[in-house]
């Protein structure tokens, strides 16, 4: 399938039967969500990746009660850093010139801009950067996810101070930002698979100036 | 190609070689964005495109002089609304209906819920809520650009401001987020197409609490 055609096949997947997904597909869809591309290079965000089933039931709650995190086989939580630090930008650019075999100081004068930009903006701005940076890793973990077969449901509707705190994320210095459970539909049960896809029409989406 | 392949193909181009990019590649990426997924399917952004040379010249200067913005075959200019206005939700979902051929008042107690969820919520808080559902069509577009064979450069180095200005996007309700110049690399004179692709490593990037 093309990627028009995957995002064709994908639904935000209501229902899920239970059943396992692989680990080599788990890793497949990870490793589409590391590679995606965010400002500056700094992918400003990690993944949580939870298969533990009691750990699945006392998400549950937090999640408004959506059925799909203990009918999935795994729960991704995009996290995104609380701020950018000095520390965090510095160290993303040493590895990049440590793999590329630069001098260390190849980026000084861009590390200072950044730095210089950061600056500027409050923590909560920060957080909202970042966070942004996130859905581009979610939007690439959606169509590995549907190029593999395996349904995955992106949602918003949970409390993010609550699975924090469940998590332990903030001493890692993170912010829950967005839930990403993967598992398999259960196409007898959810009353979304069969609907029509539907999306605004291509005149309200797009504004040509040619 | 697969995903992961695509995203390894792919590279924020630094110089582009002017080459006009096909009119159905184009298409093809736009129907990719616009199939994006987004929170409640309320794609609360639109896209811009703009491949006039005249209106990309005076765009330049506003994108800190970045060459791509005229060497590109066409800029798309991801925009989100500017808020979340009771009917602009309500058109979503009476679109959503009519499509369906549902009763009209089929998604009543969920339209409800996310009016007063965004009640709650401040102007600028509704807008970073809105760029964030567009980073997913722009992992889309990225994407779908890649497969495409595309080069495409996604850019947050812009003044916001100085755009909508410049495009009129304010009297549109929308507020520029993101630019995505298409256009084909200039291998000879590109500094970042034979650099390496780094990306943070697996255990910097996922946290497994199986």
């Amino acid at each position: 399938m093309n990627i028009i055609e995957l995002l064709k096949w994908r639904y935000a997947t209501k229902k899920m039967n239970g059943q396992k997904v692989p680990q080599e597909k788990v890793d497949y869809i990870l490793e589409a969500a590391r590679y995606a591309p965010s400002s500056a290079g700094l992918q400003p965000y990690e993944i949580i990746v939870i298969s533990n089933k009691e750990l699945l039931e006392k998400v549950k709650p937090i999640a408004n009660n959506q059925s799909q995190i203990t009918d999935a086989s795994h729960l991704l939580v995009f996290a995104a850093w609380d701020g950018l630090t000095e520390a965090r930008i510095n160290k993303v650019f040493d590895h990049t010139t440590s793999e590329r075999g630069l001098p260390s100081n190849a980026f000084d004068d861009y590390k200072t801009r950044i730095h210089s930009m950061f600056s500027t903006k409050t923590a909560e701005e920060q957080v909202q950067y970042a966070a942004r940076q996130s859905y581009i890793s979610l939007g690439a973990a959606l169509l590995a996810a549907a190029e593999q077969q395996v349904d995955a449901t992106p949602m918003e509707g949970f409390n993010p101070a609550a699975l924090d705190e469940l998590l332990g994320l903030k001493e890692k210095g993170l912010r829950s930002i967005a839930l990403l459970p993967l598992g398999y539909r259960d196409t007898a049960k959810d009353w979304l698979v069969n609907q029509k896809k539907v999306r605004k029409p291509k005149e309200e989406f797009i504004i040509e100036m040619a």
